[in-house]
């Protein structure tokens, strides 16, 4: 599973570059941890396995669920079957410590409010940044997703905790509407449907969305932004249409990513 | 429609009270302004004319929409049907005056976020609150709804824009949760039910809640709160077991307000 050092990280690392695992992004960003019919994260195997390639361990943000060592045990088992051991974030004397020096992220699902509440109170957002600019390989599903967009803005997540801000990871370009829905033509619920929801939000803001159904998942590198996984995904931006891309679609021109010539980092 | 002054409101206001409309908390909270099926407004008419009483001017805030022109009109429109001037707030020079001098209030549906947000920047909540407990009546729908709780933190709307704080009204001492669905059995979603996301509310909230369903709605006075309106709801109280309720309960002993014996004012 050899990769290839880009040109671009080759600039701007210099010699050192050629020590570490990799100078460029890296995502693995999942819609859900669990697709309908399937054991938890069983949908993204391959996936992930491809994108973790020589890490053997991975470490765990437990933080979006109350319950840190039940949710542990849960992910534990999950990358165990994978042939991945894991540490939880939770078990670190520091947490700081465990980012610097954690071989691979993955951030589980539950409520965005409370995930980046615990990564304020933690003070982990600038250096989950830093070390994810140096080729960190973070990965995340549904909360986990949310939180790597440069707000919570675009969460279905009720706001049960209130963080000291919205703003978010940004270690992506674009906004993330996990667990997309497309409107159910039947239904007596007067509430508003997902896109009037994200219709809304442009309203009020500029960056792009991805909506990403249920099973569908983003492979995130330097330059490149490629949709996968089981289900397509909806993209909206602000004043056009929205637009379905499907499954092996490269999102980054829609999406406000810096393609090969510069952008978040 | 006459009604009597509360021993406690004279107790409260002395001589002063007999001139006032009402000197105790007087609400209408709706789950959602359009029942399934139903014109805009229409499922609650009588209860807004019981509610309204003598008042010939309905002050309403469209806050929560974007195009306030246009939600002033639809407001109108619906309260005109019921016999009720509308004045919108956004077209006041002075919303604090509008306020003060509003016979009565209905806080429209929408974004719960956006609405907060601009109750905020126009220094709206403290006149609200204090005229409120002076026997303005208030009325709201949705987000309307949201904003009269201690906090919006159980709006089921995505948080597009971020309010200086969670905190709002508190003009009632429990939440609503508007909309309230109860669990689809046969959905391949794999996100959170309405019922985990207020489980997951009180692993970090002790105050209680009230999932009013689509159609229901809560009548507030003093010393009472309860439910009307097409439908029950379901109330959550930390570390207990969901309690339901039909129309014509009262909630008041269920929800933590004071009852006879005081409370929020």
């Amino acid at each position: 599973m050899g990769r290839m050092i880009s040109a671009t990280s080759v600039d701007l690392a210099g010699a050192d570059a050629i020590y570490r695992p990799s100078m460029s992004r890296q995502l693995l960003l999942l819609s859900t941890s669990t697709a309908h019919g399937t054991q938890y994260l069983e949908h993204a195997v391959p996936e992930f396995k491809d994108f973790l390639g020589p890490a053997r361990r991975v470490l765990f943000i437990p933080y979006a669920l109350k319950d840190r060592d039940g949710y542990a045990a849960k992910a534990r088992a999950g990358f165990r079957a994978m042939g991945y051991e894991l540490d939880s974030i939770h078990e670190s004397a520091s947490p700081k410590q465990a980012i610097e020096r954690a071989e691979a992220l993955f951030c589980g699902g539950g409520n965005t409010f409370r995930l980046l509440d615990a990564l304020y109170r933690q003070d982990l957002l600038d250096v989950i940044r830093r070390r994810v600019s140096e080729g960190l390989r973070y990965s995340g599903a549904s909360a986990g997703s949310n939180v790597a967009c440069p707000t919570i803005r675009t969460t279905n997540d009720m706001p049960i905790v209130e963080p000291p801000s919205l703003a978010a990871l940004g270690i992506v370009a674009f906004q993330i509407n996990p667990h997309y829905l497309d409107p159910e033509p039947g239904s007596k619920h007067m509430g508003e449907t997902r896109e009037e929801r994200l219709l809304q939000f442009h309203e009020e803001n500029e960056v792009a969305v991805v909506g990403l159904r249920e099973g569908a998942l983003l492979r995130v590198s330097d330059t490149s932004v490629m949709l996968k996984g089981l289900a397509g995904a909806r993209i909206f931006r602000k004043g056009q249409a929205p637009v379905e891309v499907a499954p092996g679609a490269a999102l980054e021109a829609w999406l406000g990513e810096r393609g090969k010539s510069g952008g978040p980092f």
